[in-house]
């Protein structure tokens, strides 16, 4: 099957695309084809050796006749998880909506235009986030809270949701939407992300740096880790159409963790001289936007097969482990 | 002020347009210019007459140079009631998607890029609609329903509500957006609504011809006559955005009642003759739809002050009242 990744050389992309190399088989059908989109390909394809089927094809999605070109061989699934973070997007409102919105709606258009009498219509596997919900209660989520996004990136993901329900509704694609909490540990590099902080705690630690942290010690969120993220994404491709809601859509279970939880299990494991500069110094916007979060009760997913990392402690493992390996 | 309605020769947009003719201080301030966009103008004006304002500007809104020129000049409140209908839009999707979903976010983009430093924003009111419920249960549907729409129009509809309630927040424009119930009674042309029925029956009873109605006498719905809603647009134009919810959201209250009320009621008020001809013939799939619709509860949209027609008996005096004006 050809498989097509948009922002491959992003954190999540990258660790997908490594995984699908290093397991063409684990979608069910074997890959022939791993297409990785993105505007720049990442590290001279480092992990991604070992694959023969891999090639880059890069260019920018608001392009059209990029999308024309990344489409023009029939795609068997998508993975799509370009986009601009959820503060970059606010920075620049005009890319956020060419990137996360138009462009998004213009690929999924055409794969949509795609399909033919008796083929099966391809598998989109879409990268929605937890931002659609904004601001939460304290009281506990469930599959059915209503969302209502408080940056643009929600309002977008939220949208693309929709658009991806309503085309499998109509058998033009096969879509699959996730709803991903804050994935550890991205690269320390600035990649626009409100909840980077998540991620600059484990960089930090491993690094012995102090640490400004711009959320309380107190402040919850949900979490999951790279390994974890990846095995969803894959899950989600390979689940039967037969099964899936009518709203294509999955609330990820996650790890539902203070800060203060995560950076002890870091002292317990890296020594407390690790975690020693950290200061906790709240932003009230990042707290009340990615500190806040209740406990999720994600019943559905789990039933459906997806998986959260358990505890802070198997976390804290697989992201110390990733950040080991090379990348 | 410059006010736009599109869909202005459709049955809602060509009510409000004849509304806000004959009382240009409606809106709070007094309309200098209401500009009328639709693919064709309507009747040659009938009925809006009397206000020297008025200028019909026509084309079509998935045009890129038409939405430039018809926002030429800055717009204070635009109505944007243009839409393919439901059932139209299942049968020609790319039509569907061009006006319902890219040709209104290319008028919205225009309209939020419109805005400059210290100017208020361009109001917008939306016709949203009921369709984004998709299938209700039979319990009684209030204010933070969760949206499962199961027609594109209805997709593309919360779409749009999601992205006006994000251009509002960012201040780029000043949106509300109302879930319109059933109108009645719209021409008896076919539209393309899949609640079509709702109007036919007025149609049939007044003129006194038989009538295979696709719904059973007990099927229930939410109706509006367009006196009620063209209140009620003019109403949510008017609203302070300080008191808007962040969602510029309103579920209008409804008439909830069966076939059978309106039947009733229509026998009682033309004799019942006028209704000897009906038959009931279910199709499910408009049953199903359209004729299976709870209670509704919209405490916030009534104290933010809008209306419903009171009970079936109101409802077809203003209905029937329509029909006999000249349109």
């Amino acid at each position: 099957m050809r498989v097509v990744i948009t922002g491959a050389s992003g954190f999540v992309g990258h660790g997908l695309a490594k995984f699908l190399c290093s397991n063409p088989d684990a979608l069910g059908k074997p890959v022939s084809k791993l297409v990785l989109a993105d505007l720049t390909p990442r590290d001279a394809d480092q992990g991604l050796q070992g694959f023969e089927g891999t090639e880059w094809h890069c260019g920018d999605l608001t392009d059209a006749a990029y999308l024309d070109s990344l489409l023009k061989e029939p795609v068997d699934c998508l993975f799509h998880l370009a986009s601009v973070p959820g503060l970059a997007a606010e920075r620049k409102p005009d890319l956020g909506w060419s990137v996360n919105l138009s462009g998004s709606m213009a690929l999924i258009e055409r794969l949509a235009h795609q399909g033919s009498e008796g083929v099966r219509p391809p598998r989109v596997v879409f990268a929605s986030s937890i931002a659609v919900y904004g601001v939460l209660g304290p009281g506990v989520v469930n599959e059915d809270c209503v969302p209502r996004p408080t940056i643009s990136y929600g309002a977008h993901k939220l949208m693309t949701e929709i658009l991806l329900a309503d085309l499998s509704r109509r058998g033009e694609i096969d879509a699959r939407s996730l709803r991903l909490p804050g994935i550890v540990g991205r690269p320390v590099s600035a990649s626009g992300h409100g909840s980077a902080f998540m991620s600059l705690l484990f960089h930090k630690a491993v690094a012995r740096e102090g640490y400004v942290c711009p959320v309380s010690r107190d402040a919850t969120a949900w979490w999951m880790s790279l390994t974890t993220c990846v095995a969803n994404l894959v899950w989600a491709a390979k689940l039967d159409s037969a099964t899936m809601p009518p709203s294509r859509l999955w609330q990820l279970p996650v790890l539902h963790a203070s800060v203060g939880d995560i950076v002890a299990t870091l002292a317990d494991r890296l020594g407390p001289e690790s975690i020693s500069g950290f200061r906790f110094v709240p932003d009230m916007a990042v707290e009340s936007l990615f500190g806040r979060f209740p406990v999720l009760s994600a019943p559905g997913a789990k039933a459906a097969g997806f998986i959260s990392d358990p505890d802070p402690s198997a976390l804290v493992t697989q992201v110390l482990k990733g950040l080991r390996r090379p990348r």
